[in-house]
């Protein structure tokens, strides 16, 4: 286990602290965890982070791209919180884990779009 | 080998694929590699990619924090190129892997300005 509150350095987290690191929603539900994240090359800016969910024992999961700012990180449950139902990833975008598509711009405005988010680029 | 040629999509990239890959200067030489990178949890910047150098097969390597903006993408190369010489390191910014520093404000400025960037934060 990973001691998220020993690693928080102030405002700033390690890449690979946030990878692995479990996603629930406010209704406690676990949802998946976290696979990796987006960023873009030139600016630094983090796009998306990208939760594996599904699946079983971590075979089969399909990776879903999220809006970074939806997630917030919780020390008491020592995972990121998002504000969704279990339900609304029925008909999220997804893709497979060796299948990754082009995060272009039509593709990060559908993802930002279905959680109700602005496309801020 | 990861080949990230057929892995940057666009303008963005993996948090994983950025780990691993290797540092060179403009003379060529290598420096490093990516050990992680530091984020700020809100806005999902990223500040610093931390090379790991020096060191015995890996063993005993220290991690030097560089700002994010120094390192460019060389896909001929297949790894980040920083224009720096190899003896800015003798004295540059740097931490035993599980001795992480509170990257807080001044220590960011330290950073920042050792290899002539602005803070902009």
């Amino acid at each position: 286990m990973i001691d998220m509150t020993t690693d928080n350095h102030g405002d700033l987290i390690a890449s690979d602290r946030v990878e692995g690191t479990a996603v629930y929603n406010r209704q406690g539900d676990h949802l998946g965890k976290i696979a990796n994240f987006m960023v873009e090359k030139r600016s630094g800016q983090v796009r998306y982070a990208v939760m594996a969910f599904g699946g079983f024992l971590g075979l089969g999961n399909d990776h879903y791209p999220l809006p970074w700012s939806i997630l917030t990180y919780d020390t008491d449950k020592g995972g990121y919180v998002v504000d969704l139902d279990k339900q609304l990833l029925d008909d999220a975008p997804r893709h497979a884990p060796d299948g990754r598509p082009d995060y272009d711009d039509s593709y990060g405005r559908n993802v930002y779009q279905y959680y109700g988010q602005i496309y801020p680029w």
